[in-house]
């Protein structure tokens, strides 16, 4: 991460309300899935996995794909029962990529995201993820108040799940962190001082005399526009000296190979 | 799809913003990342991929990862450089995920969409991933004119290839179906392509051999520096040709007071 960037400014484990999300995924077929979607969810600063009736436990081949994230594996709650998954949580939402009957009101995967970090802050929730081909069943849509979507190509909704998880954990991470802070970027070079733009600005301006190229009793809009390109660039104070030095190359004679 | 869900209201194919957008894979290692990343980006609405120096041609892992979006690898476009790739692009953001040398602003990852969606609204842009141990080089991050970070978990940054190149396509949609049109600047000029910008740099690079204030021996850094002082700038296409004009009055005898 780069240390120019002031955002998250806490630490993760100040963020409490992350520990009260429960990733959910229910008859999982691939343990290579709930590998991948273990470190999905770490990436964005959630651990709590939660396997119902996962169809192969988390073995070698979950591991690798888990790729560092196997603490979440190793830490990972099996249940029999979504019910059992779901103990203790005020709010489940579930993931969903199809029409299904007895619809609920349905959220865009941004909206849920915002609703279940609200409630997160202060009690337990849970994102739900069903089965690589069949999704949820009714019977375990029904036990969740929410369903979302994540809003795919009409034409080829067919998302990983783990690239599922990835998504809404990166919502729910945005939603949570609140708008992450602009990027600051502080040390990438010294800008150029306004006198310094200036004498670069003059530096040009005599070589394009000079050369013939600028014809001082009509100098047109040349200047300004160099002007402007390099403010637009924010110069530093360093390619100030490059450019400077450069026209010095160019305003002696021509023809050496090196440094004078 | 549920009704009560209005978007997106527009078949795919309208968006022709969408066919604006290239995803440029660099020098990636592992097939079957490029058949997830191929599968990311159709669920997303994307079709247009562009492979740098894959270490392997997609073959039948790749496929299989694809999952149906097979089509988009049998019509990548493999190209033997970064520069090729980007031909004809206008905006090229690359997606780092590490503190990096020569750092231009970098973005995250949704304010870096919304930028890309103004720009594909008129013309080419590009999205680049590097390697997936290495990332990007320094010469390859030089070319592009905006860094973009996806808010990770600081203690934990390390995702997939195919999950990275998931959450900028999902951004990117959703900046191109749901938010208002960005701010057209009005009367700021034509930007310039990335195939102008590589020959004002190869230009530069000439003259200042020429001159001895470059050696080709030694060439150091300069070169990377000047580029992405124009990268930084959104250099346009007049600018380009002012500063190129000035560079061959340059090249003339010198003492001339008038164009030629």
């Amino acid at each position: 991460m780069n240390s120019k960037l002031s955002a998250p400014p806490v630490p993760e484990s100040l963020h409490s309300p992350m520990q009260h999300v429960r990733v959910v995924l229910s008859h999982t077929s691939h343990p290579g899935n709930i590998g991948a979607a273990a470190r999905a969810m770490k990436t964005m600063g959630f651990s709590r996995l939660v396997l119902v009736n996962p169809k192969i436990l988390p073995e070698a081949q979950a591991v690798a794909m888990a790729c560092g994230a196997d603490d979440l594996l190793a830490n990972a709650q099996i249940c029999t029962s979504l019910a059992e998954a779901l103990s203790g949580t005020v709010l489940a939402m579930a993931m969903t990529a199809r029409r299904r009957e007895l619809a609920t009101e349905p959220l865009w995967a941004r909206a849920g995201a915002a609703e279940l970090a609200g409630v997160a802050r202060h009690d337990e929730v849970a994102l739900v993820f069903g089965n690589e081909t069949a999704g949820l069943s009714n019977e375990e849509l029904a036990q969740c108040a929410r369903w979302a979507l994540i809003p795919a190509n009409p034409d080829y909704s067919s998302l990983n799940l783990a690239a599922a998880v990835q998504l809404m954990c990166y919502e729910l991470r945005l939603a949570m962190l609140g708008v992450a802070p602009a990027p600051v970027v502080a040390g990438a070079g010294t800008p150029a001082t306004h006198d310094e733009v200036d004498g670069l600005i003059a530096h040009l301006e005599a070589s394009a005399i000079t050369s013939g190229f600028l014809d001082p009793e009509r100098p047109g809009r040349l200047m300004l526009r160099l002007r402007r390109l390099f403010a637009r660039a924010g110069i530093e104070k360093e390619e100030v000296n490059i450019l400077r030095g450069l026209l010095a190359s160019f305003e002696r004679p021509t023809g050496r190979q090196h440094r004078g």
